[in-house]
């Protein structure tokens, strides 16, 4: 199976050895109000595109066929050794997910994968402190993989720096609301620490723990311009996709005030962005109102634009992967990109 | 010099190399907002005892004379390595400064080391994230000491660790703010996770790093007894230290209804604790009124009964260092346990 379905079929079956290991890693022990906020986004399920990723990224340099009953966690590397590619999967999710539940509640966000988010079903503090123990937790696991020491502190080093720049992404995402003007520029290095940088480490730290160096600077950029792309697309499907399928209020980054790709550019066509829902909340706003508001920007070229730029991102990104052997993961990786903006939700 | 004295030269002479490396450490990079609150409460000073102790306990395994001129940055290891133990030190505090930035802003604590806390002076959401930040940043210092990467390895596993246990004794004590009756085991197993898990880091992080495996467990010991004796020493300045040497409000846990050693006990003899501050704020109230408030406590035996199980702590702690050898340095350590809990700040 190739294309959209091919992904979803290869997403679907690694889901099931990834929430397991997740599972595992995060239990609910006491005190567990503590444990139970940490489990609670986690159970709440999710697309694991991260840790799948990690999982793909690591078949590609085994060149491996897809087919294959594969066990994750003694996958082969370089020198003949088997690491646990699995444990680091769900290491990325979790520092993925404990900066899900600090932004949602600095955010406001009540709720997050169709489930009340973690402040709204404990509070803020247990918000706070699950997060940070999924933070610490993450970084216990990269430890876990059974890759030679060198590569694992040089694995868990690039994580580290991962979670300072989503800070310093999330931190800009948060003074854009304050400003007229972002620039193009301005909006790429906040996506590029928010978001691409996450992906790109979840695609190079198979090569780093099994030993392909080569391989790592390729796949880092491969994993840094789809998650543009992703991030994007993301944008773009919350101006257009239903609120039942998305899990939260259509339209919910205008009503914010959030800067995308989409908004900066309406803004330099001239577009009043901040009038088109003013005054609207998400729990007043219409879909109507909605519509018409994507109308807009739809007559600025503002989605066009923004649909150009996340095919762009995508199509550099695959040319990254040129320099791997060719082969059925690959052709995942290759088909993955162009998932990312072609999914619906 | 022996005695109190002794050790604030001890501790004076340690804070210039650690506030060194702790500001090349977190450099207030781009974006200047978020690396600016991350150095906030760093700049604000403070004791620096856990580095301190990770530097004392280094220099005792070396069964060091401390009037040397020593360089923490290439510390003798035991296979003949050097170890970077200042920038292990470093770590340890940026721990510290993390839970503390954390916890301030869930206990609206808007007061540290005299200086508003990050929450004030910043805002929430910076609070969060330069939390994060400081959190990332400490263990990516602690790969960073030159120590062989198995001990690397073992030092960053425990120091993660430490960190669920700090947020499992936070989320004990403000689970304690809702409940009548805690129990001294309670209180102790709180402070034991909250307080006691990072200073027996501190003390065994240098033997860990080092190579002196035979000492990581009696110093891990020694940490924690004189940490437990430390959070029942501090609660005991809460309530007699003024207000000004503080640096915050003179008897905020009776106000705030945080439970310490010495409520859990005036409990015990049947003092109506929450009724002692009844009503008051620390903007409301006065000296007098903590005076006798104190005083209560003082009458049913709690300060005297707190004092002997922190002195029990320091002599239990003390205890642990025997099979070392030794040195001037042991001789610090041991004069340190005394001082938590002599100290008037």
């Amino acid at each position: 199976m190739s294309g959209l379905g091919g992904v979803e079929t290869a997403l679907e079956q690694r889901r099931g050895p990834i929430n397991r290991t997740l599972m595992e890693a995060v239990p609910v022990a006491k005190p567990e109000r503590l444990h139970g906020a940490a489990r609670h986004l986690l159970d709440a399920g999710g697309k694991r595109l991260r840790p799948a990723l990690v999982l793909l990224s690591a078949e590609t340099l085994a060149a491996l066929d897809p087919q294959e009953s594969t066990n994750y966690h003694e996958f082969p590397a370089v020198d003949g050794g088997a690491v646990d590619v699995l444990t680091a999967a769900a290491s990325v999710e979790l520092v993925q997910t404990f900066t899900l539940v600090h932004d949602d509640l600095m955010d406001n966000d009540d709720v997050r994968r169709g489930s009340p988010a973690v402040h709204q079903q404990y509070d803020d503090s247990m918000a706070i402190l699950a997060g940070d123990v999924l933070h610490a937790r993450a970084f216990e696991l990269l430890l876990r993989t059974n890759a030679p020491p060198e590569r694992s502190m040089r694995a868990l080093t690039r994580l580290a720096r991962t979670c300072t720049e989503i800070c310093e992404g999330q931190t800009a995402d948060i003074g854009f609301e304050d400003r007229d003007h972002v620039t193009v520029e301005e909006y790429t290095d906040m996506i590029d620490r928010k978001t691409a940088s996450l992906f790109a480490t979840s695609a190079a730290l198979p090569a780093i723990l099994l030993g392909h160096d080569d391989a790592v600077d390729a796949l880092a950029s491969y994993g840094r311009e789809i998650g543009r792309a992703f991030q994007i697309h993301d944008d773009l499907l919350d101006l257009t996709t239903p609120t039942e399928t998305l899990g939260k209020q259509r339209g919910s980054d205008l009503l914010e005030g959030k800067r995308t790709l989409v908004s900066v550019h309406a803004r330099q066509q001239g577009v009043d962005i901040d009038s088109l829902l003013d005054g609207e909340t998400a729990a007043s706003v219409s879909d109507d109102t909605v519509d018409d508001a994507v109308e807009v920007l739809a007559e600025a070229g503002s989605l066009e634009f923004a649909r150009d730029r996340a095919r762009e991102f995508v199509e550099h990104g695959k040319k990254e992967l040129e320099p791997l052997p060719s082969s059925e993961s690959r052709r995942l990786l290759l088909d993955v990109a162009d998932y990312l903006v072609e999914r619906r939700y």
